[in-house]
């Protein structure tokens, strides 16, 4: 496959997510690139996602974190699941700021997968980061496209004290 | 102070910011009690908190898992921003789910406070785990009540390389 | 099986790994104590512990963490190994602290397992705290002894985005 | 300050580090490269590091990343301590292996910098992965020698519930 067919399923995966998934539009996420292992989106930081503290709520930001990590890891068209997240918090958001949010993968093992997410406010200013684990699962997210990654063969690891 | 002198300071503040915070009632989310360094909350998983895959949004999980964080952790009317967040998911969640959460504290030294959190469901099954890293700000919650923690006269850590 | 007999299981696997791992020796720790789901050992802080910031160093403490956390998680007479630890050092550690341990199982779902381990030092306060997912092996540790947690039958997890 | 006067700041701490630390020598550890925000080491997985399950010892991984995480925050000669650590275990390592290990700057803000640490095998495979937050403390690691980062002036943040 050439990777100008694999950007081609890539596509097609974030078209289907995209079209599925009510909380985009809800939230007003845009996504603006996709390609296999990458995603990346946009969102603005309206006044509902402001808590009581006068600063953008935590789990708006893994809202946004959470979907492109998600967008990047299906964009092989293989369906995966978030496992464990680590989200660190690094400054504050505000309301109007316009955040921009990278997820790509940074290593792949077996049926776990670790994706990296960056997101960034309007002044290029890291405001908070993600390391998800994935978890791969069986089946393609577009039925009728091939799966990018294949299962693993990969035998279940064995340990013996003797 | 008294104990039941505390619980009221405890009270107090899950009556300010439930009153200030519109997303508990759009979640559907009751707390059902808080005390100095706990808070018990609970939420009914809704259609909209569904997503494409068929099973409950991790980020619908962690807007709950935060709440009761972050209540938990300003009981002591102190204000406290969430830092870094370890969360993990154990289980798939689905429609219709009753959830409930509990958070502790686990540790403080200084400005940095330890909250565990646990979402099980209706069955007693641990759905998700949280690990919350906050950070101790000046301030209290509640204006005119006194704060159960002052503020860490700790010094600076120091090292020297010599 | 009554809960001594599971007792006993679990200390010939205590056993096992003790007389089997020479860093035990090499780093000066003790099993205090070991049942099913827990473990506890001790350690004191040697001089070949404390780096040239005059604190001992992250890696003796991570060493007993994990030595814990591996003994609470082996004592169901099952094979298992670290997947990924959160590790938070919570305040300095000196020369000549006495540090004890506990690690216990905080939730288990197929064949992840998460074990909470706390370290604290001879004045009762937390020096360290981890929290380490495990991922269960197939085959006992003790050949001879039964395994008191069965490999699981729960099927893959599936999701279809329809 | 010129780019080549960094550099040479950074190798500074790298020998006042690697002189001052009998680990280093002890676990075999070579300081391949540093730079300012950035270093590189190499370790031999020896006999004394595979534990009774036939594998590397999970601490000693978390040495290697630990110290490569250490140098290159202090690159900067500017003191700093691990406050959390998320360890990634990706793949069995084996007697013999040969490791290499990156630590790089993803984000700093006030006194927080986040590390990102990756353990490769000869093969080029990426057996675990680090993500270190470092809190940076008063004072240089060379005395004589100009900190590349001052001491943040960002006052502590405030919010309060309005």
């Amino acid at each position: 496959m050439t990777e100008s067919d694999a950007s081609e399923v890539a596509r097609a995966v974030g078209e289907k997510l995209t079209a599925l998934d009510d909380m985009i539009p809800s939230l007003g996420i845009t996504l603006d690139e996709i390609r296999p292992g990458y995603a990346r989106m946009s969102m603005d930081v309206r006044n509902d996602m402001v808590g009581p503290h006068g600063v953008c709520r935590g789990f708006h930001l893994f809202a946004l974190g959470d979907m492109a990590s998600g967008f990047a890891c299906c964009s092989w068209n293989r369906n995966a699941v978030a496992q464990r997240t680590d989200v660190f918090f690094m400054s504050a958001v505000k309301l109007g700021d316009r955040l921009s949010v990278e997820a790509a993968e940074t290593s792949t093992v077996g049926r776990n997968a670790v994706y990296d997410v960056r997101i960034v406010n309007q002044g290029g200013n890291t405001v908070t980061l993600f390391r998800c684990q994935c978890r791969l699962l069986d089946g393609p997210v577009v039925e009728n496209l091939p799966m990018l990654r294949q299962d693993s063969a990969q035998p279940r690891q064995r340990i013996s004290f003797n």
